[in-house]
């Protein structure tokens, strides 16, 4: 994976790059919808390249390690292959996946052993075995296997998880470094930045990450209970150590502001589920506000959905019918949702890099922020 | 609405024809996808017309009635304009779902007092009432109100039924001609043969329906509990008396075999929920036979859903990624699976009509029965 930073916005940290993998580049910031089990929920594939515009999806190691499972992936040619998707695909390490299973899972030095949400079933994942399930996943960037503890840690328990996260990290690094790509392309292996919301823990994790000198560093453990303002100052305190010229992922955030605050602060690549999650449940995110569609307001109104939307499916169907749908709970109301709000956080990433190479960044940002957090 | 009878098939009763509405042509035989409440349940418009290639769908009078409701329709400028579908539209007089309400509902001279399964709330149909619906709806083939008896009542209650029902479609034809459309193109009201499966009740129902000279004929309380057998005979004592140059529409079949059977005994016009209810269950119908999607056979079949098959996503996803989303239990599957069903049963009746009007059509027909019955 190469990345070539081609402008930075002035007077703010951010920037706009190119990211180049085995299957084709990335233009940065960018948004990545999330496809867990290899679908994006309620949107086809060809949907995702041609309305949405996406660039690179994700995958979660955790969901497709359980199913399909790894020899299916395999025999497929790696998940590409099996779902016929064509760009670029990161996996998530499933770290997060398997902390969230609370109960059913414990703890070890070597890894975590947990029981499947599915059938019960016993399994354990340590660094390396996470590296070997993306091997066969054949994502183009994977993830580092970490603990992940809840953004209220105390700082004990978040010294000790940080450490832990660390060996873990050199475990499976050492084992990325000794193992190559199942399918004929390299792919790039991203540690990420831990530490809860204690500065002085975030900084030692990203001066120890920036050691390793990999293709791309996320910042992981944000977004998970402590306020936005918090999440955005543990991005700022490890900006000058992480590299500048290494993409930096910010995982599982946000609202359309958290994205425009974090693309400010130097973030190049964004994930969220909030905009498929939040469509099924009838919200709409445009640039001039959130519409929630089950709002009587909107029964009577003809107009398009967004005239100006991102999607064709924003003027192919009315405000109204949109309404009818969800109320009448039928799946159309769920894919329509699904692709305007992906569509839009593509289009607001990509104007965001428009705006980064015309040097008005910072004053775009502004006054977007105030557009897309109006409730219409 | 236009009829022109163009050939029909030696040695059997099927036959090809070009209907002509309002809003375009449909080429005979014809399988009408079911939009309940202005929606093909998973399916986008783009894709019925392009994918699919429905030449026309089904919307309920009573679900439409009850949501978005018919201030809202008329308001829109009719169903077409409401949810974006510029090809015809028959609308179900919705009399089968009240009478399927049970307990909720009250049978009366005057019409079918019920109660909304939605809110409870109270309301009437009668004759002239469903028509008026329907001018609101702006259907371009209108049904009558009917009382749907089981298909195993006993004859007495059938006897009555059939009388009650001649009764309101009496009522419902002359409020057809005092009323007129409301959106500038003419709308068909079709009567509709019931009598149970008492021949004799038919070919009475029959005699009425034919003297009316309406422009289209319907067979309704067909499959509804009756064998198949019973079914072909009931349509077949009717023949001769439903006047050959008006299309015939039978209405809620079936399987594909029954859909060739209908065609094989004259019947131009059919609908179901099938292909789109089974499709969500993982059921693919396809010319090679059935396919169970949940199946463990197909967990490593990496080839196209059906090489061959109507539809893109027959070859854009792979027999082993549709059942992970079934698995899964994933949008998707339900999406990929009620487009490819439709499809399918689109190709069944257009490929019916171009064996019609070969003259190949009864040959066909025994062969594409043994394959679209088999289990793969």
């Amino acid at each position: 994976m190469d990345f070539e930073l081609q402008a930075t916005a002035e007077g703010t940290a951010a920037r706009a790059g190119l990211i180049t993998t085995g299957h084709g580049t990335i233009e940065t910031p960018v948004f990545m919808p999330v496809g867990t089990v290899g679908s994006v929920k309620a949107v086809h594939q060809h949907e995702l390249r041609d309305q949405v515009r996406a660039q690179i999806i994700l995958g979660n190691t955790y969901h497709l390690y359980l199913r399909p499972g790894t020899e299916i992936l395999h025999r497929a040619g790696g998940l590409h292959k099996f779902i016929g998707w064509e760009r670029p695909i990161l996996t998530d390490s499933g770290g997060f996946q398997v902390f969230s299973l609370a109960d059913r899972r414990k703890l070890r030095e070597d890894g975590v052993e947990f029981r499947s949400h599915i059938d019960g079933s016993k399994h354990l994942f340590t660094p390396e075995k996470v590296v070997d399930i993306q091997r066969t996943i054949g994502s183009d960037i994977m993830m580092a296997l970490d603990e992940c503890p809840p953004g209220t840690a105390e700082r004990a328990y978040a010294r000790k998880s940080l450490d832990l996260t660390h060996r873990w990290l050199e475990r499976g690094w050492r084992h990325y470094k000794e193992t190559e790509g199942l399918y004929g392309y390299s792919q790039a292996f991203s540690p990420m930045v831990q530490g809860v919301t204690y500065p002085d823990l975030r900084r030692e994790s990203a001066e120890l990450v920036a050691d390793l000198g990999a293709e791309g560093n996320a910042r992981g453990g944000l977004a998970v209970g402590e306020s936005a303002e918090v999440m955005y100052e543990m991005i700022e305190v490890v900006n000058d150590i992480l590299p500048a010229d290494r993409p930096r992922y910010l995982m599982g955030v946000g609202t359309p502001a958290n994205i425009l605050e974090a693309i400010d602060r130097g973030v190049d690549m964004m994930d969220c589920v909030m905009p498929t999650r939040n469509g099924r449940n009838g919200m709409l995110f445009t640039r001039h506000g959130i519409m929630n569609m089950r709002n009587r307001k909107w029964a009577d109104d003809f107009s398009p959905i967004q005239e100006d939307g991102p999607a064709d499916v924003d003027r192919l169907y009315s405000r109204a019918y949109l309404r009818h749908l969800f109320i009448a709970d039928e799946l159309l109301a769920m894919q329509i949702a699904s692709i305007h709000n992906l569509a839009f956080y593509l289009w607001l990433t990509a104007e965001a890099r428009r705006q980064i190479q015309a040097g008005t960044f910072a004053r775009w940002k502004r006054e977007m922020l105030e557009c897309v957090t109006r409730r219409l």
